[in-house]
């Protein structure tokens, strides 16, 4: 019997899991909820772009799909923040159905989240499901990938995470998410407003700190414009001389003043080469890269999908990357 | 309260995890047993060649041990094969206390040993305890790595595994495993009476081949001899050009003649660059790298230690790699 699956959230994340899950052995989808008026009752194939109907009419009121469609698991795809998601985790929960987020500030709850995380924690409880929040960053390649990384290590004494990213191949939604095209000011700006940046690097450090037993006293995470020194493009737009063409974010975990935990992301149009670097520092001293990196679009997407079996046969309650069974692929 | 540890096997492997379990926080040895008359009586620091005193006797009777120290956890390291350890995991599970093991055979059960896993599940299950098999390899570099990697896929085609490690840095007894010093001749018959060979290819590829969800028809396992073609060195031996200086060893997992899963190890003396690396052919592609590799003997023996709480945290039965919490360091 496949596992019957809820979409919640139709922007380009939920999309592309959507087209995933229409094509996966042991899943169906039986429903879709978008707060978009435009998309209620178009068929879902048709909002995803998908050319053929995948028969489901996409709605707008979420309680009242899953009492009629009754999924075996929602996938929430709404927003990055926490606070934002409650009310919906607080409806799908109280229907007793268990969860997979895209939700970045769900992946590892930081401290000013945790008020949050412990009510969804309770409410997966008292449903008796799991919640998961999952992605490729946050979720896997700067904090879950290094965390396994260590199990081979006898002592660790520092671990330093490179994402570098050439945007250029990303969809549009992420280059203007980086910035690309604004002007320095406009950047800044956009900064100061939380618009332009990624969500996830305080909580990949949380969630290294404590699977290593490490207290950190402080958590940075800055964001600089990365320059274009020449004009480039992607499908979607041109950046000229002097304009943003993306961002820098460096985030830090400290101790007693010094960093122990270095996570660096470059995401920008014309990036010379993709890669993902990870550096133990510890007995024996570790150093992995997955050269060309792990493609953002589809591994959120692929990790999320992944993820249904494992959070369907967790325990209940608020479960993380730290405590679900071992990622993988799972399809067949 | 640390978790109070039994040793059970003092070979290289289980006295380097002595050493490991003497100086981590959060766990103390409470007992340590071996077959080896002359060790029985001795204090475990010696014995181990720690230049301290541990205040531990090693003693020779299991179960008498068991009964008296009351360890919470036994780490066993006797043997690679899984009808060999069968004895001492009934004595152990019987007297209801957890095992991490390094014997390769229970990494993951291959068919020939299913039944024999059976009955070690059953008895763990009797108990209401885990029972876990790891080490570097197999256990870690050769699947569950790449099986996490694949945690980003949309698809996976197929997997492809090398391990290449200069074998001067290790051990002796590894050295000899590998068949280094050896005449082609006395390697080959080695080889065909199993005393030169490295054990864990096929549990390694059923582990990928399970957590894929492929059925594979066919698993192969050949060793060839890696000939000096120059004067190669180790600390402990000197292997002259023409003689054998190590292994070239290929598993693979077929289904309907197409190799799925390869996975090709070296190990001799003069390598000239450890390293650990996975292909994933598949959506995302993934091509990583570990440079420099992963140290054996330090990686098996830190990834057992780091295993213990897990294990004391997982349902009962014969766990895995795969069903265990994320692997990580846990030393804090």
């Amino acid at each position: 019997m496949p596992f019957k699956v809820l979409h919640v959230g139709l922007g380009p994340i939920g999309i592309a899991i959507v087209r995933q899950v229409a094509s996966r052995k042991g899943l169906t989808i039986v429903g879709a909820v978008d707060i978009d008026p435009a998309k209620a009752g178009q068929d879902l194939g048709d909002v995803c772009g998908m050319g053929r109907k995948l028969r489901v009419k996409v709605t707008s009121d979420l309680a009242r799909t899953i009492k009629s469609v009754r999924p075996d698991v929602a996938v929430l795809c709404t927003s990055s923040s926490l606070k934002k998601v409650l009310p919906e985790f607080e409806t799908v929960l109280k229907l007793k159905v268990p969860i997979v987020s895209t939700t970045e500030e769900l992946a590892y709850p930081v401290k000013s989240n945790r008020a949050t995380a412990r009510k969804i924690d309770a409410l997966a409880k008292r449903a008796r499901v799991a919640v998961l929040g999952t992605g490729v960053n946050p979720g896997f390649t700067m904090d879950a990938l290094p965390i396994v990384l260590t199990a081979v290590c006898e002592r660790v004494d520092a671990i330093e995470v490179d994402r570098v990213q050439d945007a250029s191949i990303r969809r549009l939604p992420f280059q203007q998410k980086i910035g690309a095209g604004l002007t320095r000011e406009e950047f800044a700006e956009r900064v100061r407003l939380g618009t332009v940046r990624h969500v996830g690097l305080a909580e990949s450090i949380t969630m290294i700190a404590d699977a290593m037993g490490w207290k950190l006293d402080r958590i940075t995470d800055e964001i600089q414009p990365k320059v274009a020194d020449h004009a480039v493009s992607s499908q979607f737009l041109t950046v000229e001389p002097g304009l943003v063409c993306g961002l820098i974010q460096d985030g830090a975990g400290y101790r007693k003043g010094k960093a122990l935990i270095r996570l660096h992301m470059e995401a920008y149009l014309g990036a010379p080469e993709s890669f993902d670097a990870v550096r133990v520092a510890g007995t024996p001293p570790l150093n992995m890269r997955i050269a060309g990196g792990v493609h953002g679009d589809i591994a959120t997407a692929s990790i999320t999908v992944n993820s249904i079996p494992k959070v369907l046969q967790a325990a209940p309650g608020l479960r993380t990357m730290r405590d679900i069974a071992l990622p993988s692929f799972a399809g067949g």
